[in-house]
């Protein structure tokens, strides 16, 4: 069923996507289709939080910089592939609640997941302490995501790199840094 | 006529927005609207390239971290308005391929527009040479875009400020250097 949903939102868009059509491509009943998922946004909330319901974890390079821009490299890679699922179900976000949240479960969960890389990155003494993992991260992949979800510019093979090659720069000069913990003042 | 656009668009969003409600908050016969702008992406694209037609510059506070910062307050202020029609605009860019160009074409003035923030800033000597205007503006007001539009996180008082300073100091690190002038190897 979730097959189906996105391979009818990879051909159709979310305009175009239909429990009918979902139904018929899956081999299942409307009306169990219906009384399972509701509507369209169901059906892609559950096709996100199938996406969350795996074992990946963030690349493992040995640099703060390198697992960066391998991490950018997947992020280019997702929202740059054809059929264009993940550009897909970020558009279908703006449209439909369900996807709207599932869409946020599925990002917090993977940033969640990253905190790895800088966990390592501070272990190995790349990183001042305080770092914040999640601004860091969001520093190193927003430029991805600008790029290519917002200004639609053409996937540019040097992005991912230095994305994450600024990150890292950013991050060793301190600018992900928390105020001291409460009582050192 | 495109102030009835703005009106209906952050009332009723995309979904709601349709010719004859526009036609008739403005009081215009909707044969003419038709025939002047074909259909909703036609409103659309011609508010976004009405939006592009002022005089804005921007900030001038005399360092670059300033005026990054002070972009971004504008930037995050633009995205969490109320009525929402600067969020209402970019979820638009994704249904109509007019609303999408127009969108772009703003962007691409406002970014040019920008790039005199680097240029004082490399007069001041605040960067290394060869420094990409666009991949710092880029990097700088990536995180507004990320958090506010796709991550759809609470507005944070303080991410102006943090992405603006962790911008400046990769910038200063020299993360956003080009390689060097053909010749010059």
């Amino acid at each position: 069923m979730l097959d189906a949903v996105l391979t009818e939102l990879a051909e159709h868009g979310y305009d175009g996507l239909t429990m009918d059509a979902v139904a018929a491509r899956a081999g299942a009943h409307r009306a169990t289709v219906y009384r399972r998922w509701g509507d369209v946004g169901g059906l892609l909330a559950d096709v996100l939080d199938a996406a969350g319901e795996d074992d990946w974890q963030p690349p493992d390079t040995g640099s703060l910089e390198g697992d960066l821009a391998a991490l950018n490299h997947e992020i280019q890679d997702a929202l740059t592939a054809q059929p264009p699922i993940m550009a897909a179900l970020i558009a279908a976000s703006f449209r439909s609640e369900k996807a709207d949240h599932a869409q946020r479960r599925l990002w917090e969960d993977r940033y969640a997941r990253c905190e790895a890389v800088v966990g390592r990155a501070a272990e190995r003494g790349e990183l001042p302490p305080r770092t914040d993992a999640r601004r860091l991260l969001i520093a190193a992949t927003a430029p991805l995501y600008h790029q290519l979800v917002l200004l639609r510019t053409p996937p540019d093979p040097d992005l991912p790199g230095q994305a994450a090659r600024a990150a890292s720069l950013a991050a060793a000069a301190g600018a992900f840094t928390g105020p001291p913990p409460a009582g050192d003042a």
